[in-house]
């Protein structure tokens, strides 16, 4: 499949990485001029499961990608507040038949997606996977993961395109499977994202440790009873046992993780995301009529925590 | 006056120190050994203003507080958690006529109280005055500040001792003022206790830092709700605006502070007062059938600071 990476920061980086490995044709696209400099240098280097590996792949800064370029499918891995404008400078090369994936973290991204493209070429979904990016030009890439996606709107040929995205994603061992609400799927993400990237980076913490604490359990059932009520709104039932499960299994199956948004903002200075994850139920509650005092304060936390580091 | 500080940490020095340099007959009591020893050994020692001092006086480990001793006063000043136990030391040395005083942050230190002394003879108020604690044997004291106080059950002669304990406080240059509701004024302190000292020691800032930031009033006047709609349940009416702005006002007076529990915490990875300050708000709010998530929240996240610092 010929495929370019929009945004390859840490994930980014994993899924171009294994998809290139096996065989497919992959182009990266970036927006942070240090990093593409250190792809053009040096290509896609990465320690993968304990093994230094290097990778040449086409590359090009966000705002250099030649519009005659063609791909089967642009996957989007930026952060949630570069994606419109990566959306937008990625468009001259979206063909009738391009498709456009996001496995991001953050919720609502297919309605920015929708803005620019038709709705039956969008594929959302998320993953499990972790990443780390250690230097501007190397990232580390460790842990099980998986990723899960499909088409925002049924019908073909997107179901079947879905399924051919799921079959290459998989084939390179990314343990891809094919969803069957991928709204359902964002929703339940970001409950993970809501409680342990969101509360890990505000303690500084790994996921295990924030497990181990007394008051974990009871913080991790609040706030994503919050996002299954803003969900409920938006047609999506989640079950909060078996998303706070979902959240709780983290501890123990990516435990020494250090969510990304604590990559960003402890260890980069850099924004958070939290507009698009606690802040997305918290804004959209207030649109419903709903309380969500939690992801209200955690929202308010983490900003004041951006200022006090001054993030860029 | 003869006066017994029991707790002579920071703000239990300050008032021993300025009692003692008023010319009254002043002993102080602690309950960490550290703390006696530097005490017996080099007196109350503390930069005062900008001056070095040290004033000798007598000192006794809370276990060994000789049962023959007559005070007019006993100025609780421990930790919120140590209270109930030091009052229960100090009985011994309580005559029909000695007063217990209490200007600790935290709420219900009076219930503590009232459970082993007669009502009326227990006084409640706070203060603003700051201070901190450098080492073992030595304190900071700085900035401007004020205390407050009354008796908290009406009537003869604890409204007139009351008078008396406000006109000593003063006279030794603490600024001190005879309260109508000290019940009010602890919840008013409060909010200042369960913003700031929450907020400050979460985020690991001072009072002007954290002012500063975009969502810093609006978390305050969250908060300050919450602490409100408890006070009227127990019959206390609070103003909101006035409340917040009591808060904010600390921006500028004593903006390059940081509060006590950040000392506690950070500073001494010691356990925070946050059970007697956002928890006693959540704790009684859910006796009232009241909602109070941020406080709920605030509670959590201290707690669970307090477990990933290992505190004490």
């Amino acid at each position: 499949m010929k495929v370019t990476v929009a945004g390859v920061g840490a994930m980014g980086t994993r899924f171009a990485l294994k998809l290139k490995q096996a065989g497919n044709d992959v182009t990266v696209v970036d927006g942070w001029d240090e990093r593409v400099a250190a792809l053009k240098q040096g290509g896609l280097r990465a320690n993968l499961d304990g093994e230094e590996v290097a990778v040449d792949v086409p590359v090009y800064g966000q705002k250099e990608v030649p519009h005659d370029l063609h791909f089967d499918v642009v996957l989007f891995f930026t952060k949630s507040m570069q994606l419109e404008q990566m959306v937008k400078d990625m468009l001259p090369v979206f063909d009738d038949d391009t498709l456009a994936l996001c496995l991001m973290n953050g919720i609502g991204h297919e309605k920015t997606l929708e803005k620019y493209l038709p709705k039956n070429r969008v594929f959302l979904g998320n993953t499990m996977w972790t990443a780390q990016m250690t230097r501007p030009d190397h990232v580390l890439l460790e842990d099980d993961g998986s990723c899960e996606l499909r088409n925002v709107e049924p019908g073909e040929p997107q179901d079947r395109r879905a399924a051919e995205l799921v079959k290459t994603l998989d084939e390179a061992g990314l343990k891809a499977r094919l969803l069957d609400d991928p709204r359902y799927s964002v929703f339940r993400k970001g409950c993970v994202n809501g409680t342990l990237n969101t509360l890990c980076t505000l303690f500084e913490c790994n996921l295990e440790e924030f497990g181990k604490t007394s008051r974990a359990h009871e913080m991790v059932v609040g706030v994503v009873k919050e996002f299954a009520a803003v969900g409920e709104k938006e047609g999506i039932h989640l079950d909060v046992d078996e998303a706070v499960k979902h959240v709780e299994d983290c501890y123990r199956v990516i435990g020494a993780h250090y969510p990304s948004m604590y990559q960003d903002l402890v260890k980069n200075k850099r924004r958070t995301e939290i507009d698009y994850i606690n802040g997305y139920v918290a804004r959209h509650g207030k649109k419903y009529g709903l309380a969500t005092p939690l992801c209200d304060l955690l929202t308010a936390e983490l900003h004041t925590k951006e200022e006090l580091q001054n993030a860029q």
